[in-house]
């Protein structure tokens, strides 16, 4: 925990999703102050209770709907199922404004979600940038993370791919990634989001083929 | 070495390339009979002499043509310049017939080739599939692998990715890529081989982002 990272708050949309969830619990953790969005502020608040309960009191986490967490935050980041992607980054658009959205959604198409199927701007995150138009800061990170161990303290066994519209919206990411106790690379432009996004329909057809359910993707190679 | 390698043909076509090179070194040390296949066929047969030599003679690589490489063997396995890939791929189409395509043909587009940028067939292998016809059996693999270790005997730090036309083609290769020393998995229909294609440029962007030559991938959380 650093002071930094205090003056930051967080807006995590589709919060009481597993995934979301398992962000926010590692981030309150470092910190960070969290708003858990929601279509339902309720549902929101009981996922915050939840993860305060879980940090025995000791964070920073309230429930809200989407579109006030997004409003009061520092950086939004988005993690609804695909279905309901546009829907949300509609509902939220002007409240993005100046700010930096990190898209976490995966374009699943199921039934058969081994199979990459990208929309038609080239991925989920390129979709957003679409809707939020051509001033909006976009990244795309987390889609590889299997939610199970962000729950628990356990090292996560999967890096983090930060694609997005900026040096500096990556580099803003990156620092989440950290903060959430995962390696994080730097994956270039928005355009790179479909290697990511695509990767955990591989990442699934793997899991289903060789009997696991945590498939993930380390860098080898390189020293940071 | 076993005897079921023995039996086969496999054509390298663009086989004087770098990674061409690299991946006729390691199956005719494996025991598999090689074609190299250039336009120049003289080219083709000078590197087929320089491989003979690093096996001290101990080996079956010839150089031909492309199309007298593929007509010859049983397996096909292109590693062009993406500018050559469709030009290619006509000229030998009547060869490949019955037998699997492994296209190892990354679609860069300089000067931004830290930037995914696929053809509008959605990425190579799947403009393949498209020139070939619906019959074809065309599989992608070997993409993210950097040159450099193929040609010494050293492990290679990166893992192969396989996608393709059905189960049995992807089985194929990946038999392809044991005999070669690395370590390859079932990533499923051809349709992900954006994924592995693009990975490519994203692994180019974080070897200049973060000063190294050959980043790679690894899957993680599965055992085999």
């Amino acid at each position: 925990m650093n002071e930094s990272s205090l003056l930051l708050t967080i807006a995590v949309l589709g919060g009481t999703g597993k995934e979301g969830k398992g962000l926010v619990y590692r981030w309150a953790k470092a910190g960070y102050h969290i708003h858990i969005g929601s279509r339902d502020a309720n549902k929101a608040q009981s996922t915050a209770n939840e993860i305060m309960s879980m940090l025995d009191g000791d964070g920073a986490v309230e429930g809200l709907s989407n579109l006030e967490a997004a409003q009061q935050a520092d950086i939004v980041v988005l993690t609804v199922p695909y279905a309901a992607h546009r829907f949300t980054l509609e509902s939220v658009k002007d409240a993005l404004k100046g700010k930096v959205l990190i898209d976490v959604t995966v374009p699943l198409v199921p039934p058969k979600v081994a199979t990459v199927q990208m929309p038609a701007a080239g991925s989920a995150a390129q979709e957003a940038k679409e809707i939020l138009g051509a001033d909006a800061q976009v990244c795309a990170a987390f889609q590889n993370i299997s939610h199970e161990h962000l729950l628990d303290d356990s090292e996560v066994e999967c890096d983090v791919l930060v694609t997005g519209t900026s040096k500096e919206a990556r580099a803003e990411t990156l620092k989440l990634v950290e903060a959430a106790g995962l390696i994080g690379w730097d994956a270039g432009p928005l355009e790179n989001s479909v290697v990511v996004e695509g990767l955990t329909s591989v990442l699934i057809g793997i899991n289903k083929k060789y009997g696991s359910t945590h498939a993930g993707i380390k860098i080898t190679g390189v020293e940071k």
